[in-house]
């Protein structure tokens, strides 16, 4: 099984029938896969190399240089942390200088738009919120700046946002950064030949890096919050089955909303423009975490996401996927060559050999999303006379749950505490706990599957759980995120909270079975989440029943944020095996020694029902140190 | 052949005999080595992977993703190249800050030593260079440390110190860094999974990070001199003849002397504790380019270099090795083990499981160095008794060749006009051209081989040879840092031209046949060369017949060096071959594409014969350039 998704299904089938090559058809390719880098002990850092540890004892034990695999397998993974924590800054900092030339009047797409929310904000990173808004966006932006540059003391942004007890841990542990770029150029310093050979120190510098891959994410997300709108519920739809033959079907792909949020405001000046090319108008559809930013925001239907990024472009009817960057797959020029989809770059830092590039800078936003718009009204009208093939699968989606939609939710149930029915709950028992489901799709793993079944069997059992990334695009696309999954998945606990709080808000039903918290930086959200309900219980994170768990994941992002998910204090489920098991040391300190460090420890299991097991004894276990209620898994 | 090294050879044999696995030994273990790595075809860049493309054709041509060989290639490359600007940057990081708590009376270590290079280097980055010494450091202090955060206009290290067509070019291409740690992290985000995919949108990325680790290296170069005073021509003697059984033995390894340069300062004072132990003295004696800088600055002897770094050991006199990062190998720790010397790191950012940690931080820097040469102290004590194995094998040393030395030493033939003498003689064709001869040795190649015969074949056609690094140390090591070798190797047009100088100057005979600029970071020393000789004939670096070679090349940090050398406009000769030959566009762009670009290529040519031919080839192309005389190679 390649998919659990109907969809990507017809449409890989279509894929064989016209000869394009697909990820699945690659994959197979690469068989058998290099077992020294599944293992994570090949070393490529210098010229003497590659070198390769022999796991199983009867070959090479060191490296030319003498690292042998505990010191191998660790710089390989710091290295990935480091990756990932550049992309989820690079995407803040690219939001930041857009938002500071709007601020400046050098970029008139962007400016303040969310007032209450940079109040907010303001107020935890210590600035006065009662300060103009002129005066205190200003200030807030240059703080924000700020957090990239190496600076005097803890950073800004990861020791606001945590409790203070990880903010000691951190500072005690030497793992607190002291800026975003220096900590992630240190890292790539450390694993350099001849430099860090000690695999705990480097797992330790590793943190840090994960913790300012965190703060690299929250800052993503509060920048795009106060310049494009904070989400809140919002109604749409998922899967395939959103294109329309009929109108100029547009992708936006990628991560950052810095000009796919444009896009949605252009696009709807332009409608006049695609109807005068003869279409019923412009439908644009979201792919991957640029998707997830629209959807939260604007309702954008989800198109797919991750592996089956190449799957629209088969319909046939796609005529422009827009891509920004982060996880988009170069294979796409070539299936768009044939089948004449426009894939069109817009990054200067992300082009592909074969695409049409239109790059955007922070000053001409809105004109090249119009130029973008053009070309894909260009494209319909080329499509003229040609077959389709739109799956008729869709999903409806309910999505929106920043912390503030969550909160403004439950406090329809308690308007002074709106935390409390929540917590109640959990102390109860009709509530578990809390899992947030995260992370990519992997070729390695049939789509979707870990994801769906890990939901439902934890859902069964009372625990609540919140989706971000392609994890939240896959129970989009299988309805999931529905009040009519709740009434069928959930079990009865879960289930009562669900509807207390929907019916509270007037949706005469329950919230959905998962709670879409937005894309791979939004994880931010679930963990200010997490950290609202442990400050309130006076507890740190280590102590809550809170799991996190990426049951498909692929990226070096979502190692960094898998890491700094164990330091901040949470059991971190991974469903694909890591390059680690070269070094049983880094193994061990993975899955066992970081547990007395942070209290965070990572669980390895790529079975979906053994791993929900495991998630939910790991919930067991901090539901018994909090001396609440347990329950057997049965 | 394992090394040319006598020395070397001697203790290699020793390792044999007692068993003591060394670079060599495990250079054995790892064949064969995997040739997709060599070949830069393997991406372990998600964990889809690892791909690998078969480069013959007949085997997968896509990574799971669609990335080909030339985005994998490129990818691969790039990564190495921001690896190597990390760790030159940190370098210069390290003692920025070092020098500023040093000013605010935080590290009574550090200060202001050289107040007339300060003065020079102010007015080169534009500060008033008549300021009051105290107002001037602290400003250039602030400048410094700006150079590692995101600016709004051209690095200014990078601006101010190369040729303005070089600047013209960089931002004409958009390969103008605007600051090192951005630059560095943002090649990180470009090469994460679906992020830059056009393989040369990536090369010229990788220009740019190269020309911040230029910026890094020229800032690491400055803050030493400034701190520790500019090297002038010094004396002393290389190779592992310099241990002294009855004293005390430190190696000093690594490059950065933060803390090597108050070891020699502190050494001197605690020559009595020695003595006290039964000692001669004390001995230091440097390794790769920790030891570069304290024989520039200090006349400390070189002890070896590079690969031979494990075999001082061997000779059972070595009390301590002290080591603070970069090429410093982890398998010293076993050697150590068997040959009773203390391996002390001392940065913990770079510890080495086995070895003894004695962090420094630069609050306690004098301090920490007496407790490491206390350590030493004791471990000769231990080792009394023991038999001792030095090889009588040393050679002179005439070193310190600052770009304000070399011009101090040729103002003795032209007072008004220094560098006149120099271009007339290029002019005439007496001198031929310049070759900085750079890197590292690697285990692939016979130990110091390329070096040495590159350096005779160009001497004896008129050459005029700088080196820095483990290429100086090598020449160090073999007695061409030596009048001696001038007379016996030199052409007669290079001999008139350095004897003319050494006379001058009261040596009563020639300079030697190679000059030793210092260690890796002071390339930015020839590069300073460069400019003022390319400023002086109002022509461009890229038309110079100047030429870099790293023969013997193996780390990151080379890789990131040669290409900065490109970017500047030199042909940049490659004695290894990189793991690029997977992509016949990316080789392709590197040896010929750059050319239109920036002047600068690279020559891949493992063959030290053949590669001084290419050298020289260059090196006539570029007189003919110019209109100069050309010669034909015989
Ligand atoms: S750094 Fe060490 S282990 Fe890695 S390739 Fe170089 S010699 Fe081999
Ligand atoms: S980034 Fe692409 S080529 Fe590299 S390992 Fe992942 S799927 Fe393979
Ligand atoms: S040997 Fe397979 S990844 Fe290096
Ligand atoms: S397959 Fe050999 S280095 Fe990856
Ligand atoms: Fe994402
Ligand atoms: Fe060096």
């Amino acid at each position: 099984m390649k998919s659990r998704d109907k969809a990507v299904n017809q449409m890989i089938k279509a894929a064989g029938e016209r000869e394009v090559e697909t990820v699945w058809d690659r994959y197979q390719t690469q068989q058998p896969q290099c077992g020294f880098g599944e293992l994570g002990v090949c070393c490529r850092n210098c010229t003497q190399g590659p070198c390769r540890i022999n796991p199983y004892g009867d070959g090479p034990d060191h490296g030319v240089c003498g690292a042998n695999a505990d010191t191998i397998v660790a710089r390989n993974l710091v290295r990935a942390i480091a990756a990932g924590a550049a992309a989820h800054s690079g995407h803040a900092r690219h939001l930041a200088h857009a938002l500071k030339k709007g601020l400046a009047g050098k970029a008139p797409a962007y400016g303040l738009k969310d007032e209450a929310k940079l109040r907010a904000l303001a107020a935890r990173v210590g600035l006065d919120p009662e300060l103009p808004a002129e005066e205190l966006v200003n200030k807030f932006m240059d703080m924000a700046l700020e957090q990239f540059a190496e600076g005097e003391g803890p950073l800004k942004w990861a020791q606001s946002f945590l409790t203070g007890g990880c903010g000691e841990t951190f500072e005690r542990l030497g793992t607190m950064p002291t800026g975003i770029d220096n900590t992630i150029v240190e890292m790539l310093h450390r694993t350099h030949l001849g430099v860090d050979a000690d695999p705990v120190n480097l797992l330790l510098a590793g943190v840090s890096c994960a913790i300012a891959d965190y703060a690299g994410s929250h800052l993503a997300t509060d920048l795009a919050d106060i310049m494009f709108g904070t989400p809140g519920p919002v109604f749409s739809q998922a899967n395939m089955g959103v294109m329309k033959e009929k109108s100029v079907n547009i992708a936006l792909h990628g991560h950052n909303p810095v000009l796919s949020d444009i896009i949605v405001q252009e696009a709807r000046e332009m409608e006049e423009e695609a109807r005068g090319a003869g279409a019923e108008g412009i439908n644009l559809m979201g792919v991957c975490c640029t998707g997830n930013e629209i959807l939260m925001r604007h309702g954008v239907p989800a198109l797919t996401h991750s592996i089956s990024q190449e799957m629209p472009m088969l319909t046939g009817a796609l005529d422009a996927m827009v891509v920004d960057y982060q996880c988009v797959y170069p294979s796409l020029a070539g299936v768009a060559e044939c089948t004449g989809t426009k894939l069109i770059t817009t990054m200067d830092m992300a082009k592909i050999s074969g695409a049409v590039h239109l790059g955007m800078h922070e000053e001409n936003a809105a004109e090249k999303a119009r130029e973008i718009i053009s070309v894909a009204i260009e494209q319909f009208r080329a499509r003229q006379g040609r077959p389709v093939n739109i799956p008729s699968v869709s999903s409806k989606v309910v999505a929106g749950f920043s912390v503030e939609a969550i909160v403004q939710a439950l406090s329809k149930l308690d308007a002074a505490d709106p935390l409390k029915p929540v917590i109640d709950s959990l102390a109860a028992g009709s509530l578990q706990g809390v899992v947030l489901l995260a992370g990519c799709n992997n070729v390695k793993v049939p789509q979707d599957d870990s994801f769906l079944v890990i939901a439902r069997e934890l859902a069964a059992r009372d625990v609540l759980l919140l989706a971000t990334g392609c994890g939240a695009g896959a129970y989009a696309r299988h309805g999931y995120l529905t009040p009519e999954a709740t009434l069928e998945y959930a079990g009865p606990g879960l289930k009562a909270v669900l509807t207390a709080i929907g019916e509270a808000n007037g949706l005469g039903g329950p919230l959905p079975l998962v709670l879409h918290m937005g894309s791979c930086v939004d994880n931010s959200r679930a963990v200010d989440l997490a950290v609202a309900v442990a400050d309130k219980l006076g507890v740190d994170l280590n102590k809550l029943p809170v799991v996190a768990s990426a049951p498909e994941f692929k990226t070096e992002k979502a190692v960094s944020i898998g890491t700094y998910a164990m330091a901040i204090g949470l059991p971190v489920h991974l469903g694909v095996v890591p390059p680690v098991l070269g070094s049983r040391l880094v193994t061990s300190v993975l899955t066992e020694g970081v547990k007395d460090l942070f209290g965070g420890y990572f669980i390895v299991e790529t079975d979906p029902y053994k791993a929900a097991g495991a998630i939910f004894a790991a919930i067991q276990e901090r539901r018994s140190g909090l001396g609440l209620p347990t329950r057997e898994w049965e």
